[in-house]
């Protein structure tokens, strides 16, 4: 079980005008719309893909060593899948490790979701069995993501290059997480020093999703954060930073104002 | 195989000061600048999730159908998973098809990613055994999703509401695919109406995939879009819409020189 999403209270308007209760990664979530959506179902499902507790520290390794040929989703999804092969066998031994490829770059180069976490979730979801534990993990994971300077995971022996900057990316949108990075080190994009911060960040991302799996494995998995749920203040799934990216042109509030009847 | 790259040649100045030669929805490609990075290696494997040709208006409506109960990436992957758990069996069959439930509502609410495309990605990257035809299917999928006015889906019988427009989201960003339709419409996003948008669409992006699959078991796929590559003309992993989440703050590209030496 995870804990249950309780009513905030903040209005997207009290948000925009400075006067709202949010801090920057502090989830909004409300129950007092529950009565007006359609919930989808949360519940236990059954598969053959077993976990078993691994070495968050082995996990990052992989992860970091599979990325200069895999890229970000899949080396996350190797990090677990190398190890569970071995230990557990069974379904993962044929789990083609390379079908989640194609999210690399934020979706193949579109710069939208970072791959660490489609990787991640992918893991996640086929080990914890729960879509309600496993959508808290994933929610969990973007906090830390989003909320964390990264890269701190240091390999014993950087394979591309030397690195200086950690960066907070405020959000799991690859371009804007991999952009804030690259300002504060003054790398480019293709630099051998980006892909080194890409590696180290999902060697980050695998070995967090590791220990909420052990932690998992053990029953003592609880959430750390609520799930957002930001159609109570901002009317539409979203997080709660609007302004990092479209700067003063946020879209009005206008059509949601069914919301506040 | 697919299209490789070929050079465009536009530069981000040219861009966003209008001289550039883009248009929305243009592929922007490079290999001018292939021996400057680290390609990941593309290249075939194997899986024991086969394939068969699927009628797309039964993939559509079987989403469209579990989409109330599943939300968005589930009921995309169910739209094939209870089709082929029938039609192919082996490890179709126990196939966990909530197991990336977590990636609704953009990354479990969080707006990002439209969980119809991590859903149709799964199912694309288990379905052909191919690094690049898997990846250049889900470009043409997120060109497909960003740049067709949706939902053109009509169901049967509505099972939410009956609604009136279609728009064209130029992203594959949930919260402004959703945030643009909600406008057109009228639509708060708890209401019947959005729900039966997000139904539509997601049988939109299971029936394209879908397509697209048909045509590889056939052995005639052919990508429609080059892949985008726009480190070359934005420096980083993005579209080319820049403004359209930046409004006037797209961010500098001074600490992109590298590129242009």
């Amino acid at each position: 079980m995870v804990e249950k999403n309780e009513e905030v209270g903040v209005s997207r308007r009290n948000f925009l005008s400075g006067t709202g209760k949010l801090i920057a990664g502090t989830a909004i979530a409300s129950s007092v719309l529950a009565g007006q959506t359609d919930k989808a179902e949360a519940y236990p499902f059954k598969n053959g893909f077993k976990y078993t507790k691994l070495d968050p520290k082995e996990v990052g390794r992989i992860t970091y060593e599979n990325y200069f040929k895999r890229w970000c989703a899949s080396s996350v999804v190797a990090g677990f899948a190398e190890l569970l092969q071995k230990k557990v066998g069974g379904e993962w031994k044929t789990f083609p490790i390379d079908a989640m490829r194609w999210a690399h770059g934020g979706l193949a180069g579109w710069g939208a979701l970072c791959g660490t976490l489609s990787g991640a979730g992918t893991i996640i979801g086929l080990c914890t069995n729960d879509t309600d534990v496993a959508e808290a993990m994933v929610n969990d994971l973007a906090f830390y993501y989003s909320y964390t300077e990264m890269p701190s995971y240091k390999p014993a022996k950087p394979i591309k290059a030397e690195i200086k900057n950690m960066t907070m990316s405020s959000t799991p949108i690859c371009h804007i997480s991999v952009g804030r990075w690259m300002k504060a080190e003054g790398s480019a994009f293709l630099d051998a020093a980006r892909a080194e911060r890409c590696a180290r960040v999902a060697a980050n991302v695998a070995m967090e999703a590791c220990k909420m799996l052990n932690d998992h494995a053990d029953g003592k998995f609880v959430a750390k954060h609520k799930l957002l749920f930001n159609v109570a203040a901002n009317g539409i799934t979203s997080q709660n930073n609007c302004m990092d990216c479209h700067g003063k042109d946020v879209p009005s509030a206008d059509t949601y104002a069914t919301l506040e009847k």
